[in-house]
């Protein structure tokens, strides 16, 4: 079997290059892999050189330009042809790479891959898929790619969220939930209660509807929902967990070991050391990350990254929506 | 002036009648008030017996139904005239009480308030207001009585909700957030772009677009957005306290001190402890509770509904709904 080969967005994220470099390396020596760095040049190899890499294949491709985060995504994709991550997703246009991972802007990632590859057939809104925080085997998707779905989309997101979780998270027959303001069939908005008939009628292990206390819960191993109450169902969760642990470390604030839990906790629930999520529905595999990741975050998305090439993720999504 | 005189829903919550009149008691020694205790009046004279009434102003009303948890609220407030929550409804509607507070089933308040009393003039969806957990002073509107909402009804959701955390909370001039997938204009749902312009356009305190982690963070007095987004975000934030309180705990469960700090937590955030919650737009003063509601949360919803008929809050909502 070949060698998987990831592009890797070099000039993504907030500590890039080094902090990339050094995530690629790690997961270059914990996997058997070729690795693409693409960005600027001079500094990519300013930060190999402070690494011991021999023995490993890692490639630089020079990208000068970079997307930044104030930028309209889709505007700058156009017109950076030069930029790290539109390199990155030309890679595996051109079959150079089968994956690529950014913790660069999210909104420039899913712009970039839209643009380069174009949506698998029969989708017409990619999904973000994301861990619900550091608690329990639950992911959310949509986690902020779409404002306005229709029935069908909130399907698609469940097929294809389902898929991801058990070929890459190895979750067997994942547990389905549908995010609702109640738990009975006839709760949720228009939308909402036509994709539940949807997803009942799918061979989907559909479980029903979820209330928002199912995320912490882990009550579902995946939760559909729109992109516009994902986005506020994550951030409200980032926000709760600083929120509450802040409380707590306030309470006693020279109790040196209840510091050390909340920072233990922080970091458990912290995106920046979740990995990377993917965004489903393209017909390429992105996975971008918090732009605050570092090392480690990058070495587990490449993990994440890896699973998914070898199990066959695209593939299974294109046939599982093509039967739906 | 003429006492306050509120109608008590004693049969209603989990604690009924015991902890319900506990609470009515505790209120009245708190304030000059006359109070109905609306019931089984043998169940509540049996509850009186066991506390020292003299000079407090405490009448009983019999009222044998009541209506359970699993009931269709509205079919059951039609059928079930001498449930104690729609005795309640009527002793306002014939002017023996100013408002009435229930602890029983939240949808059979709003069922029986609607059903007996009518919305306010040009008011078509009630919202029902609730602080955010207990962080800060940050209100929830419309918590989940709406699951679809038109712009006009998350406008009137702001000017209702800013006179109530004004009159009865006592913030001036509060802030109003309206909740968003992001904190450009731009961003939201179509409702909610157009809800963003007549927010705009108002006389309102309105600081724009707030995102998930506001609730939390407390950036916003007045938070708005339809009843599905608030339900889930309410019931999230719940599930999320009570998860995160018991990864904390877990770490250490023999250390006692940690076990005090995070029920003080849990205490602090649970809404069995916060009062009860008005539900806006109705012609009259309705104060819904959590059913695990105990006789402290009792007393504190006496004080905000005392604060509501001494604020003048409902003819300020009528005259600013009027103006709008």
């Amino acid at each position: 079997m070949p060698r998987i080969r990831l592009a890797i967005d070099a000039s993504g994220g907030d500590y890039a290059p080094d902090e990339i470099i050094a995530g690629a390396i790690l997961g270059a020596r914990q996997h058997p892999i070729e690795l693409t760095l693409v960005g600027q040049s001079e500094q990519i190899e300013a930060s190999l050189s402070r690494h011991a890499v021999d023995g490993l294949a890692i490639d630089i491709v020079d990208a000068p330009e970079t997307i930044e985060l104030d930028e309209d995504p889709t505007l700058a994709v156009r017109q950076k042809k030069d930029a790290s991550i539109v390199v990155c997703c030309e890679l595996v246009h051109e079959d150079h790479a089968e994956a690529v991972i950014s913790m660069g802007q999210a909104g420039a990632g899913l712009a970039a891959a839209l643009f380069t590859w174009g949506r698998l057939p029969g989708v017409d809104r990619p999904g973000l898929i994301v861990p619900y925080l550091g608690f329990r085997d639950t992911y959310l998707i949509d986690a902020g790619a779409n404002t306005e779905v229709q029935p069908q989309n909130i399907l698609q997101f469940a097929i294809m969220g389902s898929l991801y979780v058990e070929r890459v998270i190895g979750i067997t027959n994942p547990l389905i939930g549908l995010l609702s303001n109640g738990s009975a069939p006839n709760t949720g908005n228009a939308i909402g209660q036509q994709a539940y008939a949807l997803l009942q009628a799918s061979d989907l292990n559909f479980i029903g509807n979820v209330e928002g206390f199912a995320l912490p819960q882990g009550l579902a191993n995946v939760i559909v929902t729109d992109g516009f109450t994902g986005n506020i169902a994550l951030k409200l969760g980032e926000g709760l967990v600083t929120g509450l642990l802040k409380q707590i470390e306030e309470t006693d604030p020279a109790n040196e070991q209840l510091a050390t839990l909340v920072n233990q906790l922080q970091a458990q629930h912290d995106y920046a050391n979740l990995g990377a999520a993917p965004v489903l529905g393209i017909d390429g595999l992105i996975f971008v990350g918090h732009r605050r990741s570092k090392a480690p975050a990058v070495a587990g998305a490449i993990g994440n990254a890896i699973r998914a090439v070898e199990g066959g993720l695209l593939n299974a999504i294109r046939d599982a929506l093509k039967a739906a």
